[in-house]
């Protein structure tokens, strides 16, 4: 085996160096043009793989790299790459004890510390969860839990008759839409409650929605709530939305993939002070806890919901009701075959400790707010909604442009001409219907110098481009 | 990075000798009395996650060695775990060709080359398909395009008030269950249709059961066939399946995770030749492929049908309608964050090619014929089922011994105590209420004296047990 440990050594070497472009893939069409990736009938010799492996860091974004703010994870966590390289090694699989035994132990600490951080260990509660493949999988299963606790008969007997309705937030994940699709809900069952103009839900609205489904004799069933929005970074209200959930015997879920960590931190945590409220919780580890992708978890208040909503019968060839019974982690899950994702969240945890991650939390919360402070004392740039996490949307503006039209192909263009020339890597989006770009701090390695060069560089290219349009 | 690329060799090291045991955990509760995987708010130093990594390695079970029997898997296919390994180090995630661009081509050369196996490319059409979170999740989905054929509507409004009938065989793997119950079908409207003495669904029973549902008033949607069971390895009869499909305009599924791999022998692949005439098909890479789990893949004849099914809407942040949307796979998926699983597949198919992994379905066909002979012509083993794939289905039985109870603690039995004293490693299980040892073919090093000296061991095991109990 040492020569593909060779092979890895030297991807490594070349994968790492600090001046190496953020971003450099060309179009598909252009990259069909240089790489040839067909398969034969025939075999392939060592260097025909060490080629593609070559290929394949060369043109993938450097995610590890602190000017990579497109997506909501930046920078490589080298404890739990280290991680998922030996959980490929050895490649155990999470639905018995016995052909993942250490991960086993492992899943079940870290489900324990995340209820802990959430608070679901409170008041005697024997909280729950497993690791699952997404955020999107978590919320998915979140919304099933909540299904399950409304129709317990629905699980063996499919849909009664009675429309069930879904709430999260206008500004939710696009997750909840897949959930309402998968589940068979319908998404037209998943209302979208306007948010406030801090991005969120508003708890009003929500009641008027529930009241409006309960005049059209529906059931309300789940209300999913979002720490830390995806565009910008907003904390739905939960004690409120739980005094509503409880009156009416709604199942109250948070989506916490990226906003979670924020209870790793003694200084901010109050942003999500009352989790414990909730009935279950997803987190994601491979945003920014920084584990590779993916790594995310279900967590739940009460035990035994799992296997009760999850577990579909049948399987008896795998799940033997021996002395290891309770440690089958798959009789919770939804998945058969699951990826040992414990290790590397474990490995990292281990590395870095509570402290470390509550550290980490306050330096991005600084550096966010210094880039805020940055943003509005410049004449051109203006922040497009609140940045209560590490989330930041903001655009450039010059002062003769004001149609909106305008400003979103302007801001658009400067992430792309960024891009194109290597990096910074940011991405856009839009936040009540005005375009800017989204800058996700993700990296503690991010300093000042470099948020004010970003952006610099990003008037300068706003400026460049209005300068060549005019030109026209 | 070096020095976790040095703890990385030293693990390999200690991981792959022949000489070590292939099982060897404790109980859970033994353990957690020996390993301390308690996490803290301070940080480890590096020695404290090697010692962890070490006694991760030590009791997982070696997947790798040819006497592990026991999963649908064995062996370590080496430029895979390569890949797995370059995975983690780029951390690509597949929602958009920009942060996947390599993964994104190859994962959409595997498509084509898996299409091309099942004979999705022929008669002008145009199939696609997506890699997914495990074969449970690819069945989910096949099920899923099902619903959304013979309902169009449920996606955005729920269910319409008809019950939706689906059928499998008794021999199909619980996943099924598992997606009756997440797709809001219900447990009970999945039909297990009675299987023949192979193991493989009868085409009669299946229409009769279909009769059933319409006498009802019901609505069949869905017909999953397995290509390959997970105990036996049964395939089920494609075209009589088919006709009766087509003749009800229902959905025709194939399970193929682990049977797929028999469409690469010229020899063996005519147990699946009519696979073209099936509407979706599941393959696990992971399985018979011994690509490190998890790789899995959705393949759909006709294209268009997975992002019309499994996007529920929203995601603009993510999804740019820019000129590589094309190649965006996520909005074929129901997931968002995605695991680049295609690098493995791709870097193992390269160097292995289409005639080894042929080479490698007809050497383990003839060890299964080979050991299935060395059974029929022993005195006390017995076959409980037909062989058609790599899976042997068998038992231990003294002349003396003809109670089924007694039969089937004495074959589990058998395989505990071999597991006990470090492998081999088989599991147990049952076919048609009859137990035995379920001995699983996957690793092609496994020769005829291995297989000759297990079935030895089997029967050693069994008279030591037998006389154990009797000085009782």
């Amino acid at each position: 085996m040492q020569d593909y440990l060779d092979v890895l050594t030297r991807a490594v070497q070349e994968w790492v160096p600090e001046d190496r472009p953020t971003s450099q893939a060309p179009s598909a069409a252009e990259l069909k043009q240089i790489l040839d990736v067909s398969l034969a009938d025939e075999g392939s010799d060592m260097q025909s793989l060490e080629d593609a492996v070559k290929a394949y860091l060369h043109y993938n974004p450097a995610v590890y790299k602190s000017d990579f703010y497109k997506l909501l994870y930046s920078g490589q966590n080298k404890p739990a790459l280290l991680g998922d390289w030996i959980t490929s090694l050895s490649n155990a699989t999470m639905h018995t004890y016995q052909v993942g035994p250490v991960a086993t132990l492992m899943e079940l600490e870290l489900i324990h510390q995340w209820n802990r951080l959430v608070g679901f260990d409170k008041d005697g509660n024997q909280p729950e969860g497993v690791m699952v493949a997404g955020g999107s999988q978590a919320n998915l299963i979140g919304m099933m839990l909540a299904r399950h606790h409304a129709c317990p008969d629905l699980k063996s007997q499919g849909p009664s008759g009675r429309t069930l309705v879904a709430y999260v937030s206008d500004q939710a994940h696009y997750s909840g839409q897949k959930a309402a699709n998968v589940l068979g809900i319908g998404t037209d069952n998943l209302i979208a409650v306007a948010s406030d103009d801090q991005g969120r839900i508003c708890p009003v609205a929500l009641q008027q929605e529930i009241d409006n489904s309960l005049s059209k004799g529906h059931l309300p069933f789940y209300i999913g709530l979002t720490a830390g929005t995806t565009v910008t970074g907003a904390y739905d209200p939960v004690a409120p939305c739980s005094e509503i959930a409880r009156k009416h015997n709604i199942w109250l879920h948070i989506d916490g993939a990226w906003g979670g960590p924020i209870l790793f931190s003694e200084q901010h945590r109050h942003l999500l002070a009352d989790s414990h409220l909730a009935d279950s919780f997803t987190w994601d580890a491979h945003k920014l806890m920084n584990v590779p992708i993916t790594a995310a978890v279900i967590l739940v208040k009460q035990a035994g919901a799992l296997k009760s909503c999850c577990s579909g019968g049948g399987g008896e060839y795998l799940f033997h009701a021996d002395e290891n019974a309770d440690y089958n982690l798959g009789e919770r899950s939804i998945q058969c075959g699951r990826r040992a994702d414990a290790l590397k969240v474990w490995l990292s945890w281990k590395a870095i400790g509570n402290q470390g991650f509550a550290a980490k939390i306050d330096q991005l919360q600084t550096m966010k707010s210094t880039c805020v402070e940055l943003i509005n004392n410049s004449d051109t740039l203006e922040m497009l909604a609140p940045a209560a996490y590490v989330n930041i949307l903001f655009r450039y503006r010059p002062e003769t442009m004001t149609d909106e039209a305008e400003l979103k192909a302007l801001n658009i263009g400067i992430c792309k001409a960024m891009m194109n020339n290597g990096g910074p890597y940011v991405d856009y989006a839009q936040y009540k219907g005005r375009y800017g770009i989204r800058l996700i701090l993700a990296n503690d390695e991010v300093d000042e110098a470099q948020l004010a060069a970003l952006l610099e560089l990003c008037q300068q290219t706003g400026r460049e481009l209005v300068d060549k349009k005019s030109d026209c």
